[in-house]
């Protein structure tokens, strides 16, 4: 137990969150491989993250932690959670159930039009 | 060449950018859907990557715009350019040419151990 601790305790110093304290989090679905949505967490949302294996965020617009699909239903349930290379931004793979929006869209990026893409590809050399 | 830069102007104008004037893009392989890193943009980063297609963030270390694989060659080739439902994060499906990492790895997400998952999935009901 005092291990686990330790282990994550090392773990969660290692990664670089900004002046608020939070860091950007990549959901995406390990069956799919869709990117679901991109959230933030505080250390001690990483850290409820990785003991529930429950998605665990920071509203920051509520300013209260947040798991995923408490209310909905729609949690996600934990596969793996990966720090980037200067440890500023994480990858969480997550087994979804229904969908991951708030608007019943399947993932946060579904729910408009692309942006306008205007480059001529045959102009890329 | 007008309706086009108006076009523009509406789809930047739609996202919500932080205090900083930045927000964050997810870059994934649209080939394999891998994700290979977050970076950041300003408007005129979003402006650069949509009229030339090619990744172009806004570097905080550098404080400079920054053509992904400008020097290394790892270009991203930008297929599609998605905002999230509440407009403040991106997701950009991108052909990448090499590695995504700086480090020579395939993506960001692949340099570092996983962080310690010390729930047990049998207890999650």
């Amino acid at each position: 137990m005092w291990a686990d601790e330790q282990v994550l305790d090392d773990a969660i110093d290692k990664i670089r969150f900004n002046d608020q304290g939070l860091v950007p989090v990549i959901a995406q679905s390990s069956d799919s491989g869709q990117v679901l949505m991109l959230a933030w967490m505080d250390a001690e949302a990483v850290r409820r993250t990785l003991t529930s294996g429950l998605a665990t965020y920071w509203s920051r617009s509520r300013s209260e932690y947040w798991v995923k699909g408490e209310t909905s239903g729609h949690r996600q349930l934990v596969k793996a959670l990966r720090r980037d290379c200067d440890s500023d931004a994480l990858l969480m793979l997550v087994e979804q159930a229904g969908p991951a929006c708030h608007t019943g869209a399947p993932t946060c990026f579904n729910t408009h039009p692309d942006l306008p893409l205007m480059a001529d590809p045959a102009a890329i050399d």
